[in-house]
């Protein structure tokens, strides 16, 4: 007899809720998740040794800590991936509307916008950057970016409990609705008009979008017509290009800069 | 009966010889080792398809290339690389001395100086970033950082053919060296007293040494010692700090933006 579809409407649901969990692992991704009160605490697995490294971040946050072997630590995660002995289950954060979150206000906000970098290493020190320049928040596609795992956890060290990284439907439509709320699009290309050092001062007092592509493809057709200027960043190298976190952390410290200054 | 001390010492030195040989891995890793006539090439190991999309390389080369199955890729990779269906054997560059390497000359060269620094990815990514700002050299002591690997060429994409990556027994001995060939060095510290937007004009048209702690425990007391100026990068965000690659990038752009204007 076949299942009737509501039940396999309920097991879907409740796949797709399971998938949505997230393993953070390694001390200090595990030890800022426990600390973040935003953050959706399901499973906690830890040896011996990283609880009693833990202890305070466990006793604030209130979850009862599972005790593993650190020899078979039971948790699924990549191979390789150095836990520390230290691992969390959490829900994806929820960091609400683009509308609301990004709204210009009274000060000029940054914004970092990544158009499919897949890379979780490379976001995750992207997000790092944006926290430490002040950028207001992290913006990707759905699809073709790099999701909220483990990995993209453990490289930005502590900024994905902290830094806003919205995943968008359309990233294009992202980029219209960004530009109806006065902000301006700068695309960092290689082949760009315009160097960034001079379209920085041009820009100081305006909310700022920085679009970024992920290495090789770079930006596609659609956003590089979206973007208002298109800029390089100058240098003196015949060869080579910058890895697209190092772009990311050079153009957020170009406008900072100049914004400040 | 033991073996004659002279077999024992040949023995070792084979093995230490082979042990200098390193495996890169990756189309974009191997065709610029290909291409790289200062590069000595031990062994090519392709796919089929890996071999159409190298055939230039290859022939520009003149190694012959061993023919592999995808399926079982016969050489000693780490798990998890993706060798794209080419792996060449190689011995590590020779960058020669630091004296000549690093002759000021008429120019102010720019150098990296990395304490201790030991992941590979982010070695590769200051490779790259290097290359893009013109740095003369990036120095790194023989122990304690990441030497001359297949992950190390793969994230340098290609840099690591071009841009000179030179092991010093001593970073402290060549900090005292470089100082005495006119270089300034500074510190990247974040807790630095000086902004490092202030420092570069002083410093424009002078050698720079640029000298970077790993993440964590940042620079050792004898290299801080050493440094002419401490600077940080300034920041807003209270919390966070940036990944060492991407400090590298921000700061060799800081210095070039100044040393061109």
């Amino acid at each position: 007899m076949k299942k009737p579809t509501w039940v396999i409407d309920k097991e879907r649901a409740k796949r797709a809720s399971a998938a949505e969990t997230v393993w953070l692992f390694g001390l200090h991704a595990v030890r800022d998740a426990l600390l973040n009160p935003a953050r959706e605490k399901l499973r906690l697995v830890v040896t011996k040794n990283a609880a009693d490294r833990l202890a305070d971040a466990i006793g604030e946050s209130g979850i009862e800590p599972e005790m593993a072997d650190p020899r078979k630590f039971p948790v699924p995660l990549d191979p390789g991936s150095v836990h520390q002995g230290a691992a969390l289950e959490v829900k994806a954060l929820d960091w609400g509307h683009l509308a609301e979150l990004c709204e210009p206000g009274q000060d000029s906000p940054r914004l970092m916008l990544l158009d499919r970098v897949t890379d979780p290493h490379n976001v995750g020190a992207i997000l790092r950057s944006a926290e430490v320049f002040g950028a207001r928040a992290v913006l990707a596609p759905h699809r073709h970016s790099a999701p909220e795992t483990g990995a993209l956890a453990k490289t930005a060290s502590g900024a994905l409990e902290r830094q806003p990284y919205l995943r968008v439907k359309n990233l294009g439509d992202a980029m219209q609705q960004l530009q109806k709320m006065g902000y301006v699009l700068i695309g960092l290309d290689g082949e760009g008009d315009e160097v960034i050092d001079d379209v920085a001062p041009k820009v100081a007092g305006l909310p700022v979008a920085l679009v970024l592509g992920a290495e090789g493809p770079g930006l596609r057709a659609r956003t590089r017509e979206l973007c208002d200027h298109l800029v390089r960043i100058p240098y003196a190298g015949e060869f080579g290009s910058l890895n697209v976190s190092n772009a990311a952390a050079v153009s957020l410290y170009a406008m900072t800069r100049i914004s400040e200054s």
